[in-house]
């Protein structure tokens, strides 16, 4: 379990919570044999299996009447106690592909159907390495806004689920993101993005 | 506490367990009148003001003899049980602002002094807010490689860190992520970074 790990497992670890979603391992460690012991606490989702990563995140493009728009998602977060902007995601489910996942999500979440898978990202992308295992994937995806199915799209949301579609022009990710930023919480990936866009644009890389 | 929230909080959220540096609460809620009790069961760090972000991540360019390159640092994550590569990032410190722990990071786990903060992001960006709500802001900054405290940079590391510093030409980060993505957890975040640039330089946004 902890094969490349540079420090020493003084104990096997514990879950020290184990909840209806979440449990909390706690792992007794040490730096080198003259340190002394410490504990890391994490996070762990229930029922994931640990060849995959937990979740998948969409990066979805609308092409729509010659112009260009990132499909995100506006929802509510109780952890967050306020309304988070974010790619469409969700957990993956077992026996589902990753891509299978992304086509499905975007779907329940926004109701846009995807014209064309582009890229899925392999591994495991960590979200909070420092609290948690969980992790997610990158699907890039097309949406053809003309095509008939995509004209009135319709969320398909799981209950406890309230979701609110936000389509940004590609061009003015960074510039909507700012703002919002002090309304919303925006999701570090999306950010990142917008970041990643920036920065090309700006800089010969 | 809930203010923007679309449900129904049932009961004064509680927290069903307490460690040593996490806690779990647990929120009862429903989405309508009608709909079922559901409950959130979500990690949050002790001693984190609700206020400010948790942490800050640092994209930095190094500028050397002329190259581009990013700073990012490969780190055995206990929680993950295996090695993330990361941008340089820490929790903020009481009373220190956003950009001053940006510096004091990237000094600490990399040994590289900043030349310019260049922006930082306003609000709280979430990592992972299905699960917690652990949020930070990001600092860019650039790094002069040719300056007198950056030819030997030195890490000073906490007991419990163990960082390997990586350098990755400005314009290789994507096709450098995804040699190694199935060897070490790659961060959401760099990657979405990476994605971003990827996005800008191979179509008109």
């Amino acid at each position: 379990m902890f094969a490349e790990c540079p420090f020493s497992i003084v104990e096997q670890p514990k879950f020290v919570y184990d909840g209806k979603w979440l449990k909390v391992r706690q792992v007794r460690f040490k730096k080198n044999d003259s340190s002394s012991e410490q504990v890391w606490e994490s996070a762990h989702r229930h029922k994931i299996p640990q060849s995959k990563p937990s979740g998948v995140d969409v990066l979805a493009t609308l092409h729509k009447n010659g112009k260009k728009y990132f499909i995100l998602i506006k929802q509510y977060r109780i952890p967050m106690g306020g309304v988070c902007l974010e790619f469409p995601a969700g957990l993956i489910n077992e026996g589902e592909s990753v891509e299978a996942a992304a086509v499905r999500e975007l779907k329940e979440e926004t109701g846009y159907t995807v014209s064309k898978v582009i890229s899925c990202s392999k591994g495991k992308q960590s979200l909070s390495p420092g609290l948690t295992d969980e992790s997610i994937n990158f699907v890039v995806v097309d949406v053809d806004g003309n095509a008939p199915e995509n004209k009135n799209p319709k969320q398909n949301l799981d209950d406890g689920e309230s979701i609110e579609v936000v389509l940004v022009e590609s061009d003015k990710l960074l510039t909507y993101i700012e703002s919002v930023s002090t309304e919303v919480h925006v999701q570090s990936m999306v950010y990142a993005f917008a970041l990643g866009m920036n920065y090309a644009q700006s800089c010969k890389v």
